[in-house]
């Protein structure tokens, strides 16, 4: 399908729809929706335009596939995958205007957003009521949950609360054609018909533009312990994450680092952390409940399991201070090691006892390509972020025969039961490693839904596949 | 598309894949094949296959799909929409051979299983490793867990533990071209391309048959209280539901039984059960975890929000014997209502806020078209079982006018939020209420998606839409 170039008359039209305080349509106002969080990516749109309704998004993307202009919904821009930038030129749809909180329902436990608010002031909002909304990705303080729906988000609280598939019970969504539907019910259980709204759920903005997001919300914990494990080696520390499921404990968050991501914290943020000497890696375990009893058992026996994996030392936080600066090390940690250097970072997710078969396997690939690494992420979930470092590699096989590296690395990660990403999405810069995964069968269904929602293309084009 | 008939020489191909003892062609042998536990519907397959394997029913999906030979998959049969009928006769493909647990995998706390195993088993096979797999549906003794996946089934757990969309993580499925595909990744977060896995779920097996599923397993908890609580009126019990979340309190069974219904099982299982005088709805509320004193804790919240809610009276089951007696109550309620009159089974869902409205409205929709009604059901998901009793309605009314008695409790239902089933599926029985809630923007995308999947409409035709 060849696409049409936004001209003056196309624009003008556009304009028409959502008014001209809501249009940017040169470089220097678009620059800001050139790029994601990804690496080294820009790709300029044509033209952006800040719809205030869903009105306006089905008028523009019914305008759109008229004329065949491609089309990119923009969330917050911080994907990791490119997802939100517009390869193809054309039109990108920004969500930033559909910022309410339209209700948070006490009786239902349910609330109702618009897909441009924050993940985080949600969050606050409905824990001002005693309420629960756990999908807080790193990002959480500028992401919008409309880009958390559509890369399937997750975050720490995964592990024990599931993603945003498990939150998202309904939506309104704009179709490529510029109809609009809900895609199910405002129910916790469904059974009518094929699921579309856990369908759309993590098809990054390629079969509709999401506006309206019925969420289930749970009453909130109101008491958590967080421990701070150092081990001798990845694989200790990787090796105890199952064996913690195992003792019967769920904790609330589990998650890895490597001593050299926690060094650029440090140094990034001038951080005044006691890293012990020779330790290597570390587990954030963080466990809550009602019940301080219960918590306290949780971590005995959680403590019991890192003992008998070789712990060094379990640091428990003992103020709100110490959790939080704990915490904000795990945050800071993606920002601090993009400010050292020049990398690459991969999404990389297995069954949670294959980490340190994973863990040990990066290593041993980057020690043939000459890469190094950063790893850290969800252990309880066995979704590893993977950074890679170009450290001492020449720009020529940086540029060159790094690709090599990271198919061996997803390689492995299927080997080992898993897939290319937990959380992050496919994006642009992933989808050339899908075939490792999947098959041609799978190619064939994907873009065949895919011409179902969207006959001309126009949507996200060049995502995922 | 027009079907073939099995003749004799598409009936000798099929046997040799299959071989003759896996095969039943005469309707003497056929007849247990030609009914589920949906209500007086009668269809019998002109052939039923037993495949032994994947490469046994691919086998048989890529001769019907070649031959135009419409294809029913099948379980246990203890569907309540008819989803497993061969409407349109052909083949039957039943699943009961694949019936092998394939793996406890302790380590990732994951199993695979046959689609043919009955869940019951399977959860207890869990259970003796100390882990939970937690979606028990009433039939659990007798259903399929691959009929479970079909239907997205709950159960009574749902309501702290989710439905079966949160525990299976990957399937192989044959296609209806004879395609074996695995739908994801043994991974528990998912973000790589549409999600396969999550959209098979719920098809009531019309876009793939299941031939084995991974799924998460849970640890167990160790202890469980269950309550018994009686109230003067329907809508005082359903009004106390929404109000237990609110006191930061999510049990794990919240069930709902109206006197009748137990009047009934009492009757028809000879129990020895105190109903007293006056008490027209039963709140059966089971709280679990791996402490004593939380579980407490929730008991006696839960206590104040029932005293609050004109509660009359409060069992607490002392021992396992009383536990077992009351949730053979819950449990054996569909069959005994079903014993005692022609009925129809409705499988209503709304925000759970909104059932004292919807139970309400139901009385009053019977009272203007002169049936009667037994309720039951998973209130804390909002999920109400209608039982419609034929009573003193004359067989000219059943036959005519009931439907549009249904029509209206649907259109209750709809407009409290809520859809047609949480859990039963649509199959055969509901499919003509679907426009009550969906729209044609709906339907043109599902049998997009369906035409995507079986280009020729061979698999289980005439289903959900």
């Amino acid at each position: 399908m060849a696409f049409n170039k936004i001209n003056a008359e196309l624009l003008a039209a556009i304009t028409n729809i959502v008014g001209e305080d809501a249009i940017l349509s040169t470089p220097a106002a678009i620059a800001d929706y050139s790029h994601d969080e990804t690496e080294d990516l820009v790709y300029y749109p044509e033209v952006v335009a800040k719809p205030k309704d869903t009105a306006e998004v089905a008028a523009l993307m019914r305008f759109c596939n008229q004329n065949l202009i491609p089309v990119t919904p923009r969330g917050a821009g911080t994907g990791l995958a490119g997802g939100a930038l517009a390869i193809h030129g054309g039109l990108m749809i920004s969500m930033e205007r559909f910022n309410q909180i339209l209700e948070i329902d006490e009786l239902n436990l349910q609330a109702t957003v618009e897909p441009g608010v924050i993940t985080e002031i949600f969050m606050n909002a409905v824990a001002e009521k005693g309420l629960l909304y756990p999908v807080d990705p790193a990002s959480k303080g500028s992401c919008f949950i409309g880009g958390n729906v559509a890369n399937c988000s997750g975050g720490p609280r995964v592990v024990k609360y599931g993603t945003i598939r498990e939150y998202v019970l309904n939506m309104e969504v704009v179709l490529p054609t510029g109809e609009v539907i809900w895609t199910g019910a405002n129910t916790l259980k469904y059974a009518s018909g094929y699921n579309l709204t856990q369908l759309l759920i993590g098809s990054e903005g390629t079969l509709g533009i999401v506006t309206k997001i019925v969420t289930k919300l749970i009453p909130k914990p109101t008491l958590d312990a967080l421990m701070l494990a150092s081990f001798n080696s990845n694989e200790d520390a990787c090796a105890a994450v199952s064996a913690i499921f195992r003792a019967g404990v769920v904790p609330s968050a589990l998650e890895f680092m490597e001593r050299k991501g926690i060094e650029w914290v440090i140094e990034h943020d001038g951080l005044a952390f006691d890293l012990q000497d020779g330790a290597e890696a570390f587990l954030l375990i963080e466990a809550d409940g009602t019940n301080q009893d219960v918590i306290f058992a949780d971590c005995e026996k959680i403590n019991e399991v890192l003992e008998a994996h070789n712990c060094r030392d379990v640091l428990f936080a003992d103020t709100s201070a110490q959790k939080e600066e704990i915490w904000r090390i795990r945050r800071t940690m993606a920002v601090s090691v993009k400010s050292n250097s020049i990398y690459k970072e991969e999404d990389t997710v297995v069954p949670r006892a294959a980490l340190p078969k994973l863990i040990n396997g990066i290593k041993e690939i980057g020690s043939r390509y000459g890469f190094a690494s950063v790893c850290y992420g969800h252990c309880g979930d066995g979704n590893l972020h993977v950074n890679i470092i170009k450290a001492g590699m020449s720009d020529e096989d940086w540029n060159n025969k790094l690709k090599d590296g990271i198919t061996e690395i997803f390689e492995l990660t299927v080997s080992l039961g898993g897939t290319i990403s937990g959380e992050h999405g496919i994006g642009v810069v992933q989808k050339e490693f899908m075939p490792l995964k999947y098959t041609p069968v799978h190619f064939a269904i994907w873009k065949g839904i895919k011409a179902v929602f969207d006959p001309n293309g126009i949507l996200n084009p060049g995502k995922i596949f």
